[in-house]
C-alpha cells in the first residue's frame, strides 16, 4: 500500500500495520488483565445493584470474567494486537463466551474510567509489593547490624576519614532511609486508592450508579470527586515514579559504598558469589557486577519519572491519547525497584565484613585524635594550642608509623607534659564510640535503641501487609 | 599568580578567588539567615540546659542573635564572601559583638548538623507559603466556579468536543488537583520538621545534649533517628522539588487552557489587562504572557527536580561538598512555584469568560448526539441502529447548519419515525448537563455538593495555617 | 534456596535465578547480533593478518559465522539467558560448530572492547535509517508545501493571529527543523564509526593488531585513540540519544498543530481515517490519536536521554557494569524516533488543508491592520496617529461583522480623509504576503527558492545513503 | 490593590508589581547588552544601505548606541525593570540620547528576530570561550602526562584492579574525551552562527533589506532560511546545553577519581592546599572540596538541560513567551561549565601525584598475573591448566604477603617446573606497561604518539581561537 506513493517505497509494512503497532497498546496493559477484571467485575455488580442488569445477567458476566482471568492465567489466551488494548481484548472473549449480555458491561462506562481504575489497581497492588521489598530489606541491614554493633570502621565525610562509629550505625542509616520510603508510600497509596468508576467518559455517567457503593467494593479508600479531574489526573503514578526514584536512589548510594569497600584497598567487605563475576587466575579477585548494574538502574528510574512529567506539562483536560504512555515508564521502574529490592535484601545479608581490615584502616587514619584534642582542653590547655600540640602528636606517631595510642606515655609527654596515662582511655577506639551515646548517635546503647525501635516498627508493618 | 602558570596568561582573576567564588555559598544561603539564627538561638538554650554554658552567656548569646537579626533584616550587615556561608558570616558578627563567649556557641555542633537545620526550617517554611497560596488559587477557582453553574461548554477529550459540561465542572477539577498538593505537602511536611541538631559531623554529639528537647523548642515534630542519616539526607529537599514540579505541572495545564481559550478561534475568555500584553492596532488582541511564561517556567521546576537528583545519585555516605548545591535548586523552585500561584490566584479571578461564545461552540460540535442515540435506545431501537440513525440526523444538521435541536419534528421524522416530541427535551443542553448528577459528576447538583465540600475544607485548612 | 533463609520465605524463584534475570543482557542485546557478527569476522580476518590464526582457521570462523547469522534471521537460533550475553550466545554456538578453533575467535579481544564495537556500529546503522526517515517526512512537507503556496493562514505569536502567512512556509519551516536534525545526526556519526577494536580489556592488546586496518575493514572512520576511553566511553550513545530527544521535539511541535488544527474551533486540517479515530455518531468528529500519542512519546524520549546522563555522572573510568544499561534507552529512543517519523511522513502526506476555514479565520483576526498602518505612514500620517486611526478602523470592521477590506471607502474616509482606492490593494491579503518576499520571508518568491533549494539538498543526500 | 480583592490581604505588593517581576528579562538578558549594541549597529548600517536611514541619521545612531556600550560597561547605565528588557532598556536610552531618530532603528525589526540575533550571538561567544577553556585543562592533563609516563598504577574495571597502566594513559584518556567536546562545540557553533535578521515578527520583513549583507557584517555564517523557523527556534542553545552538560558530565568522572585517590587508602593524589580544606588537627587530612562541588554541579547542568526540552516538548508557532525561559538556563550552565573547566585547568595541573603508593598498590593487586598466564601458554601449556597453574602461584605469593615477582625461581618450579628465569622479565610491570604499544595502547610508545599528537592538534586550535 505505502509502496504506491510518491514518497514511498522504502516501508516494507503497509501503513495500517505500522499504525497498529504505534497505536496498540496491549502488548503493555496486558498486564493489568487481573485490575481490568476485578474492576469489571466490580462495575457489573454495580450495574446489577442499580437495576440495569438483572442477577442472571450478573451471573453471567461474573462467571465469564473468571473464566477469562483462569485462561489468562494459564497462559491459553489469545492476545490480539489488532484489538488494541487489555479492556478489548477480554470484552471481546467476554461476548464470545456470553453472547450479547457481554455487550451491557459497558453500560454506563468509559474505557477512560475504566483504564483508570485498572491502572490505580495496578499501581497499589506493587506499591505494597515494593513496601514488603523494602521491609526484607531492612530486615537484612538490621540482622547484619545486630552483628555489627562492635564493628568499627572510619566515618567519612568528604570521602575522607572523619570518626569512628560502628558499623551498625553505618548500616542503620540505610534502614531509616528505606523506612522513609515506605512511610512516602504509605501517603501515596492514600492518592492511588481513589475509584474513578463511575465518571465516565468526563462528565459522570447518566446512570444512577453510586460510586461510593462501588468503590467499598472494591477496597478502595476514595471515589472520584470529580469527573473530568478523575479521567485526566495521572499525579499517582507520578507520585509512584517519584517514590521509586528515591528509593532507587537509596540504594545506588548502599551500592556505591559496597563496591568501595570491595575495592582491595578498602577491603572492607566480601560480596557472596552469587552477586558477583570472579577471575580464574586471580582467586582474590572479585567484579561486584549487582551492586554496579544496580547503581547505573537509577537512570532508568530517573527517566521514567522525566518521562511522564515531560508528557503531563500544559496538557489541556480531559483525556488524551498522550495519556497511554503513562503505563510503560511505570512498569519499568516497577520491574526495576522491586528485583533490585529483592536482590539488595540477599546480597546485604550475605556481604562479608572485614572487621580487621575495618581497625585497621581506622587506626591509620588517626580518628582518635579529635578525641586527644579535646582530652587537652580538658586538662586545662587552650582550645587552639590544644590543637597545635595533637596535630605534632599525630605527626610523630606517622613518623613512627604508628597509632597515637601506640606511642607511649614518655614519648607523649615529650610534646605536651600535661598529658597523663588517662589518655590511653581517651584514645581507645571504643570509648570514644561509647561516649557518643546521644539519641541517634552512634554509641552502643544508641544503636541498641534503634534496632529496637526498627524491630518494632518492622512486626507492626509486616502484620498490616499480610 | 594564575599569570606565571605554564599554561596560564589567559585568566585575569587569581587562582584563590576563583576558588572562592565557586565554593562560596552565602551569595544564596543568606536567605536562611532567620533560620539559621533560630537555629543558634535553640543549640544556645540547649547548652545552657545541658550547663555547657551558664545563664549570663546565654543571654549575651541570644541578645547577640536577635542584634545580627535585625541588622540583616535592616541591610545592616555586611555579607563577606571569604566568610563563605551564612552560618561563618553571623558567627564572626556574634564574636564581634559579644566576645569570646561568641566562640562557644559552635560547642557540640559542626556545620553539617546546623546546615541541615537551617535549611530544613526553611523549607517547612517555604511549604507553608505554598500552601497558603494554594488556597487562595483554589479561592479563585470557587469564585469563579460559583458564578458559571449555568455556563455550559464542550467538555474536550482528545482536543475534540465530546460532552458538554458545565465551566464549573471544569474550573473545579483544577480546584480538586490543587487541594491533592496541598496534601501531598502536608505529607511531605512531617518528613520535613525534623531537628538534626546533636548528630553532630555525622556521629553523634558527645556531649550530653537533649535532641528531643531542642526539637520541641524548634517546634518540629521528630528529632532525628541516626546521625549518620540526619547529615546525609536530602530526601526533604527531594521531595519538596517534586511536590513544586506537581503544582506547577497542574498550573501549566490551566495555563494552556487559557492560552486556547483566550485565541479567537474559541475566544471562550478574555484576559485581565494586567496578565496580558495588547495591540495599539488590534484592541481585540491580547497576548496571554503570563500563562505563557508560566506554562514555560515548568522547565526549570522539573529541570531542578533533575539536578538533586543527579546529585544524590551514588553519593557515599556522610556529608559531601556535593551537598551544597541542594539549595539553589529549591530556591529557584520556591521562587517560581509561589510567585505562580499568587499571579494564577488573581488571573484566575480575573479572568472574563464568553459564555454566548461557549454555548455557540458546544451547538456547532453537536454534543446532544449522544443523548439522542441513548434517546432512540430508549424507544426501543437497537443500540448499533440507533448510531447509525444518530449519524444521519448530525449530517442533515449540518447541512442545514443548524443544531440538532434546531431540526423540526418533521425533519427528525423522516429519517426515524419513532422520535417524537419530547426529544426536545433530550437535546436540551443544560438537560444534558443536568442528567449528570452521579456524585462527582458535571451536574449542577453535584456542582454544589462540591463547591460546599471545597469551601467547608478550605475554610478549615485556614483556620490552620493561620 | 532463598526460602532457607532467615529473612525469606518470600521470595519463590531461587536467587540465582532472580540474579540471572537481573544481570543478563541477552534480551536485548541480541538486536546487535548482525553487528556482533560483522565484528567478529573483521576481528577474525585481523587475527590472520597478524598471523596468529591461520588461513584454515580463518575460513572456519567465518563460515561458522555466517551461518550462525543464517540462523538468528532464520529464527532457528536458541538464546540462553544463562550465557548472559549476545556474544556468549554467539561465541558459545561458534564453538559447537566449528570446534576448538573457535575458542581462538576472542584472542587479543575483551567483551569490553567488542561490545563497544557493537554498540558503535548498531548506532551508526540506526541513525542513518533516521536519516533516511527524515528525508522522506521532507518530502511529505514538500509536496504539501508546493501545493499549498498560495493558501493563506493567520501566522501565530503568542496563539494569537498575527500576519498573515503562505500555509507553505509553516510547513517549510518544520522542513528546515527537519533539516537541521539530518545534519546533527551527520555531526554525530563522525563520533560514532570509530573503531575500539585492539582496545582490549581497558590496557590495549598485546598483540600486533592492526587497530587502522580493522577499522577500514569495518568501514568506520577513524580507530580508538586511547584504550582506556575506548572502553569507558559512551558518549556517542549519549548524543544520539539527544539528537533523537531533538527529532521527537520537533515531531511533537508538529503534532501539536495538527490537533490544534483538527479541533472543530479551528477546522485547519482533515485527519486521514487511519490517523484517527472516529464516532459512530458524530461524522465529522475525529481524534488525532497518533498526533497525540507521538506528542506524548516525547516523553520517553527524554527520559532515555536523562537515563544515560544519570549513569555516566561521577562514572570512575574504565567499564563497569553500569554500563550495561546504555543499550535498552537507545533501543526504545530507536524504536520510537523511526517510528515517528515513518508515521509523520505519511500522516503529513495525506493531510487534506480546509484552505476556505484558513482564509476566514485569517479575515476574521483583521490581519491587514499592520498593513493599513503602513499605508496611512506611507500618506504622510505620524505613526503614532496611524495605530490609533487604524484601531478604530478595526473597532468599526467588528461593528458591522466585516472584514476592513469589506469596509467601503466612504466608511474609511469618515474615520480617516487621506484613504484612497489604492488602500484595497493594501488591504488585499495575497498583496500582503507577497510584499514578504525578503530572503527567508513568506512571499511566494521567498518561497519557491526555500523549495527548490531544499529539494537540491534532498535529492543529494538521497544519493549519498543509498 | 489587591488588598481590595475579595480573595486578598495577603499579597503585600500590588499585582503590577508582581506580574513586572514575573515577566521581566532585563534582569538576566541585560548579560547580553554586547550583542545587542553590536546587534542594533549591524542593523543600523542595513537600514542606511536600504536607504532607509540617510547616513547622518546612521551616524547618530552608532555614535548613540557606542555611547550606551560605554555607559553599561562603566557602570553607569540605569537599568530600569519597567522597561521589561535588554532592548527596550538601550532603545529608550537611544531615544534620550539621538532624539526622534532612534525610533527608526527598530524599523523592519521585530523583538523577535532582535532577540534570537542576540542570543545566538552571545552563545556564540560564550561556546569559544569553553573551547579556550577546553584547550587549557587538556594542557594540564598533557603537562602531567608527560610527567608521568612511567608512573604506573591499577588500571581498574569494575573499581577491581585490572591491569597495570601508565598514569599518563589514564590522564590522556580525559584529554580525549575532552577533545570530543571541543569538536562537539565546533559543530554546533555552525548551527549557533546564523542571523534572523529580516525574519521580523515572524513572516518576513517587508522592507528590502538584505539578511546576507547583514549576516556577513556580523561575521556569522548563515542568514535564516525561513522566517517563522527562524523566530521559534531554539534548537541552538538546547545543543549549547547538551554539549555543556557532557562536558560536565566528563569533569565529573574525572573529580570522582580526584576523590577517591585523595582518600588514604588509596593515597595516590594529594592535593594543592586551594582546592582543599584540611584539619588543624591531622595535617594529612584534606577534604576535597572543589572537586565534590564539580561533581555536585553535574546535577544543575542536567537540570538546566532538561528544563529547555521541557519547555520546547509541543509548542506550537512562532514565538511565544514560553520562549524567554531559555536565557537563565544557558546562563546558569555556562557560568557553572566555564568556571569548572577553568578551575580544573589548575587543580589538574598542581596535583601531586604518589607514583611509590600507586606502585605498591599494583604488586598488591597481583596485575602481572595475565602475564603470567600468558607466559605459561607460551610455555605449552594449555590454556585452561595456566590459568589453574596461574591461580595456584597467586595463592603462593599472598600466602608468603608478596608480589609474585617476590617468589623464588624454585618456589615458582614447585608449582609448575617448566617455569624459567625468563619468567622475570614477563612478571616485570614496566615490561606489561611496554608491551601494549598497540596504537592507542598504555604501551609508552603509543603515549608518546598520543602526546605529541594531541599537543598539534591543541597547537593548531589555539592559533585558531585567536
Amino acid at each position: 500500500m505505502a509502496q504506491n506513493k510518491p514518497w514511498g517505497g522504502r516501508f516494507k509494512r503497509p501503513t495500517s500495520k505500522l499504525v497498529e503497532d504505534y497505536t496498540q497498546s496491549v502488548d503493555f496493559d496486558r498486564y493489568l488483565f487481573k485490575q481490568d477484571i476485578i474492576g469489571s467485575k466490580a462495575h457489573a455488580k454495580s450495574l446489577a445493584k442499580a437495576g440495569i442488569i438483572n442477577q442472571d445477567e450478573l451471573n453471567l458476566l461474573l462467571k465469564g470474567l473468571d473464566q477469562i482471568a483462569q485462561e489468562i492465567e494459564q497462559g491459553e489466551f489469545k492476545w490480539r494486537r489488532e484489538l488494541e488494548d487489555v479492556h478489548m481484548n477480554i470484552e471481546a472473549r467476554l461476548i464470545e463466551l456470553v453472547g450479547d449480555v457481554g455487550k451491557k458491561l459497558h453500560t454506563a462506562r468509559s474505557r477512560n474510567d475504566q483504564v483508570a481504575l485498572d491502572f490505580r489497581l495496578f499501581v497499589a497492588e506493587r506499591l505494597k509489593s515494593w513496601q514488603k521489598a523494602l521491609l526484607e530489606v531492612i530486615n537484612s541491614l538490621l540482622i547484619q547490624a545486630e552483628q555489627n554493633v562492635q564493628t568499627l570502621l572510619p566515618g567519612f565525610t568528604h570521602l575522607q576519614p572523619a570518626q569512628p562509629i560502628s558499623l551498625a550505625q553505618h548500616l542503620l542509616a540505610y534502614a531509616w532511609m528505606l523506612k522513609r520510603d515506605f512511610e512516602r508510600i504509605q501517603d501515596c497509596l492514600v492518592r492511588v486508592e481513589v475509584s474513578p468508576l463511575g465518571a465516565a467518559a468526563l462528565a459522570g455517567s447518566t446512570y444512577a450508579l453510586d460510586p461510593n457503593w462501588v468503590k467499598d467494593e472494591l477496597g478502595l479508600g476514595q471515589a472520584f470527586a470529580n469527573s473530568m479531574d478523575a479521567v485526566a489526573d495521572r499525579d499517582f503514578v507520578l507520585e509512584a515514579l517519584f517514590v521509586g526514584s528515591v528509593v532507587q536512589m537509596h540504594l545506588s548510594r548502599w551500592c556505591a559504598e559496597i563496591i568501595l569497600w570491595a575495592n582491595p584497598c578498602f577491603g572492607f567487605v566480601s560480596l557472596p558469589d552469587e552477586f558477583a563475576t570472579g577471575s580464574s587466575i586471580m582467586p582474590q579477585k572479585k567484579n561486584p557486577d549487582v551492586a554496579e548494574l544496580m547503581r547505573g538502574k537509577t537512570g532508568r528510574v530517573y527517566g521514567n519519572l522525566i518521562a511522564l512529567l515531560t508528557i503531563l506539562k500544559g496538557l489541556v483536560l480531559t483525556y488524551n491519547r498522550d495519556l497511554q504512555e503513562d503505563k510503560e515508564p511505570f512498569l519499568d521502574t516497577d520491574k526495576t525497584v522491586f528485583a533490585s529490592l529483592q536482590l539488595m535484601a540477599e546480597m546485604t545479608l550475605q556481604l562479608k565484613f572485614n572487621s580487621e581490615k575495618m581497625l585497621q584502616t581506622l587506626k591509620k587514619g588517626y580518628l582518635n585524635a579529635t578525641e586527644l584534642a579535646d582530652y587537652l582542653v580538658s586538662k586545662g590547655i587552650p582550645f587552639r594550642e590544644a590543637h597545635h600540640l595533637t596535630g605534632q602528636l599525630v605527626s610523630l606517631a606517622e613518623e613512627k608509623k604508628v597509632g597515637l595510642e601506640e606511642l607511649s606515655l614518655e614519648e607523649m609527654q615529650t610534646v605536651c607534659p600535661q598529658i597523663e596515662e588517662d589518655v590511653y582511655n581517651v584514645l581507645d577506639y571504643f570509648q570514644a564510640v561509647k561516649r557518643r551515646n546521644i539519641s541517634g548517635g552512634t554509641g552502643f546503647e544508641s544503636i541498641a535503641n534503634q534496632l529496637s525501635e526498627l524491630k518494632k516498627w518492622q512486626a507492626e508493618q509486616k502484620k498490616t501487609l499480610t
